[in-house]
C-alpha cells in the first residue's frame, strides 16, 4: 500500500523482511521479486530516478524504443502495487545497523515534514545516481534539452549521436581524457567545452588538436534550440557554436550518504558487490548505478531479481521446510 | 535483415563482429546492444526459446504481469530488426575456433536443409536450455498444461502456486531432495510423483513422510483438466490425484553441444563466466540460462547488455580514436 503521513504509524511497529531504498528500475524490480517470494517489503523513494529523465529508452528489451523512462517506472510501480508491496515517498537520512535489524530514518513530506523510522532484516540500496549538469544561470534552459538530444550516457545514447556534430560538456580534465576518444567511436565531430570551470593541460590540448577536436574554454551563456531540440551553444562572448547533439560528462552525485555510518567496501564511488549483489555487509545488498558495473536500466532490473533472490534464499533457509499440516489429499478411483 | 536460404551467400563472405547463438531474451538483448554500438551482428535462432513457452511473464519489469513470453520475444525481434541486425533461423551444429575468427556451421531449413558457414570475431552463446517434461505416451497431453498451471520454474512461478495442492513431478531422487523442501515455502500441500522412473531411498521416503508429503511411484497415465488448466493426474492403475497446480523438475537439456570442441570451463552443466559474461575463452561470452546463475528472463536480458558491451570495448580499443577529418565547425558571431 501507499504509505502517507497519515498511515505510517503502524508500519513503524513491524519488521520488514527488506527495505529497498530507491524506487527506480532496480528498486521496483527488487520489490516485485520480494513480494512474489511472499516476503514483505517497503520501497522508499525520494522521486526522480535517473531513468525518470530519459525521454526514450532505446535499449530495453521488450519495450518499444521510444518508451519514456517514466512509463517504465509507472508500469513497475503498478506491478509492485498489485503485489501489495508498501511504498513511501520520502528521503532516507540515515540507516543504523542494530544487529538483527536496520533502523531506517526517513524524512516524509517536503513541507511540515515528519520523521519516521522503519525496521527491516535486510536492506537493498537502490538509490542510484544523478548526473551533474552544466551550471548555467538559468537551469531551466538546461532541463529544456537534457534527456532529449543533450545526453548524459554514451552507452545509452551513443547510437543517437552517430556522425553528428556533438558538444562534449566536461566537468574535469579526467572526463575529457577518459571519454572523448571513446565518444569518437560514434562521431568524430566533437567540440569540447570546459565552461571555463577548469584548466586543460598542454598535453591533453595537444592530443585534442591532433584529433581535430576544438576546445572551447569560454563559459556557456545558454543552449540554443526549440521544442527540446538543442541546436547549439551561445557563449558569454556572444559567439555561437552550432551542434546537433551533446554529451554531458560532469560526474554524478551518488545517493548513498545514508550508508556513511556503516563503512561498506567501495571502489571509486561505487559499492563493491558479489555476483548476487551482496555488499561487504552480510545483510546489505546494492543494485543499479550505486554498485560497480554498467549503469544500464536493463542491468539494474536484473540486479533487482538477484538481490531479492539472495535475501529470499537466506530467509527461506532460516525458516526451514513447512510440513503438510492438513489431511492427505483424496486419491479416488477414476 | 532476415537471412534465408536464398540470400545467405554473400553473408558467408563477410566477418561479423559477433555471432549470437540463440534468439531468446538474452540473445535479442545482446543483438540490440551490439547494433546500437554500430557493430554488425548475426543472431542464429533454432526457435522455441524457453521464454517462448511461458504463457505469462509475471516478473519482468516494464511489462504487465500477464504478458506472454512470445510477445516479449516478438517485440525484441522487431527492435533488433529496426537496427538492421541480421537474423537467421537455423540450427548451429558446430563452432570452430580459427584463431582470429570463429567459423559457425549452421543447418538451415528443416526440409531440403542446406549447410552454411558464417564467420565472426566474437561469439555469444545464448542458446539456453529446455526443460525435460514427463515422458507420457501422449505428449500433447503434457503440452496442454505445461507453461500454464503446470510450471517448470519455482523462482518464476512459485507465487502462483501459493497454498495450492501441488504435484511435484521429479526426474530423480536428487530433484526431490533439492527442491521439494524449498517448494514448501510457497505451499506445503505437495504430492511427489516419480512416474515409476527411479527408486527413492528409504531415508528420503522417511523425510517426505515426516513432512506429510505423499509419494506416488505409480506411473502417470495422463494429466486431467481442460482449457489449459490442469486439475489432477490419472495414474495407470486408474486412480486419480486431484491437484491445483504442478511443478516439473526433471532437469534440463543444455543447448551447447556446438561448443563441445572448444573446451570451456564449466560448473555443473553451466558455463563459468566473469562479471561481464566472458567465458574462459577470450572471445566467447555466455549469457542467460547457459551460464552459472539464476535462470530469469530479466537477468538474461541484462546479461545481453553486459556481453555486448564487453565486446564493444575490446573492438573499440583495437580500432582507437577517430580523428575529425573534415573542416572545423563554424563559430560565428550571434
Amino acid at each position: 500500500m501507499q504509505l502517507t503521513k497519515n498511515n505510517l504509524q503502524e508500519k513503524q511497529q513491524q519488521i520488514y523482511d527488506a527495505i529497498v531504498i530507491g524506487g527506480g528500475a532496480g528498486g521496483l524490480s527488487a520489490g516485485i521479486y520480494l513480494q512474489r517470494y511472499l516476503l514483505n517489503s517497503l520501497i522508499i523513494d525520494k522521486g526522480k530516478a535517473r531513468s525518470f529523465w530519459m525521454q526514450e529508452l532505446h535499449n530495453y528489451l521488450g519495450l518499444p524504443a521510444d518508451t519514456p523512462g517514466r512509463v517504465l517506472l509507472q508500469q513497475g510501480k503498478k506491478h509492485y502495487d498489485s503485489l501489495n508491496g508498501d511504498f513511501l515517498n520520502g528521503f532516507v537520512e540515515e540507516v543504523i545497523d542494530e544487529g538483527e535489524t536496520f533502523a531506517v530514518r526517513v524524512k516524509v513530506g517536503r513541507q511540515n515534514s515528519i520523521e519516521a523510522v522503519f525496521r527491516s532484516k535486510y536492506l537493498i540500496a537502490a538509490s542510484g545516481i544523478i548526473d551533474y549538469l552544466p551550471p548555467l544561470d538559468d537551469m531551466r534552459n538546461v532541463y529544456e534539452y537534457a534527456g532529449y538530444n543533450l545526453h548524459v550516457c554514451m552507452v545509452c545514447d551513443g547510437y543517437e549521436m552517430t556522425n553528428k556534430q556533438c558538444g562534449f560538456f566536461a566537468g574535469s580534465e579526467a572526463a575529457i581524457a577518459e571519454m572523448v576518444f571513446n565518444l569518437s567511436w560514434f562521431t568524430p565531430y566533437i567540440t569540447v567545452f570546459t565552461h571555463g570551470a577548469f584548466t586543460v593541460s598542454d598535453s591533453l590540448k595537444a592530443k585534442l588538436r591532433e584529433h581535430g577536436y576544438p576546445l572551447i574554454e569560454t563559459p556557456i551563456k545558454q543552449f540554443r534550440g526549440e521544442h527540446h531540440r538543442m541546436t547549439g551553444v551561445e557563449l558569454i562572448d556572444g559567439s555561437i557554436v552550432e551542434l546537433e547533439t551533446g554529451l554531458i560528462s560532469m560526474g554524478s552525485r551518488y545517493h548513498n550518504t545514508y550508508l556513511k555510518g556503516i563503512g561498506l567496501e567501495m571502489k571509486g564511488g561505487n559499492l563493491v558487490t558479489d555476483n548476487m549483489c551482496r555488499t561487504s555487509h552480510p545483510r546489505i545488498l546494492a543494485i543499479g548505478d550505486l554498485k560497480v558495473g554498467l549503469n544500464q536500466v536493463i542491468i539494474a532490473a536484473g540486479d533487482g531479481a538477484l538481490a531479492a533472490t539472495a535475501i529470499w534464499r537466506e530467509i527461506r533457509r532460516a525458516v526451514g521446510a513447512k510440513p503438510w499440516v492438513e489431511n492427505l489429499p483424496a486419491v479416488t478411483n477414476g
